[in-house]
């Protein structure tokens, strides 16, 4: 019962400490991985998120729905398919989006801390085969990109 | 950031997936790891949960008041500490106990399926690595019993 145990242990409390760190900008840790892929991708399609972070879509409507509120994303209806949007970054969105990547990047830090390189790419492909599994299992769709980003 | 997106993707499917398992019991993923560990130790105080599983008091209360209306446990008093209750699993969640374990084993297997027993082993290992670093970050306090839980 381990595993089942500190992958929620973990999960839970990097995403605390994520809040915390990225309270300065308005964003929650629910909202920095589709803030940085549309600053990185304007005009992304409001679809491809779901099948790049798995989430549902309800999820999606509304987390994107809060970005536009705080001022950090626009949405204009595609005009290669109208049920969905393109979404793009705001000036605001633009001027923090390196230093919400930074806190990102310096929460991997603080897990992998005293775990050595060798060791910590093992992990990560350790976890990335046991999110693969139980997604697998529940026959939720991924597309290629999403394997790579 | 594939370290983030990889813990959040594997917690929130394996709870799917175990909600779904635990359904036929009347018990949900928030609630397996309390019933196991009440019906293990009967008697356990409310309090020594908190340091067990890293969750914070109202999260406890919450869960405890549900078990207990799902008439899977029952609350007395402690006699040597009035401020907190001793736990005690009921008839009916020690006749389905073994099955709630079996079927968190069996989320743990399918996890990590494909992963040879080495790997497994240094997964978990490196997982409660990650797990303690960001607790510690956190500043959360931690018992003997837990790290060897």
């Amino acid at each position: 019962m381990k595993l089942l145990k500190w992958l929620s242990v973990t999960d839970r409390f990097y995403k605390i400490y994520l809040d915390k760190q990225l309270a300065p900008f308005g964003i929650n840790s629910s909202q920095h991985m589709f803030l940085i892929k549309i600053c990185r991708s304007p005009g992304i399609l409001q679809d491809s998120l779901m099948d790049m972070f798995y989430v549902h879509p309800s999820n999606i409507v509304r987390t994107i729905a809060a970005l536009e509120k705080q001022g950090m994303i626009t949405r204009s209806p595609s005009t290669k398919d109208k049920r969905t949007c393109n979404l793009y970054p705001t000036d605001r969105a633009l001027s923090v989006i390196d230093e919400v990547q930074a806190v990102c990047e310096k929460t991997e830090a603080l897990l992998l801390q005293g775990i050595n390189k060798a060791d910590q790419e093992l992990f990560l492909k350790l976890l990335t085969q046991a999110g693969k599994n139980i997604t697998a299992e529940l026959h939720i769709e991924r597309t290629e990109e999403e394997f790579n980003d």
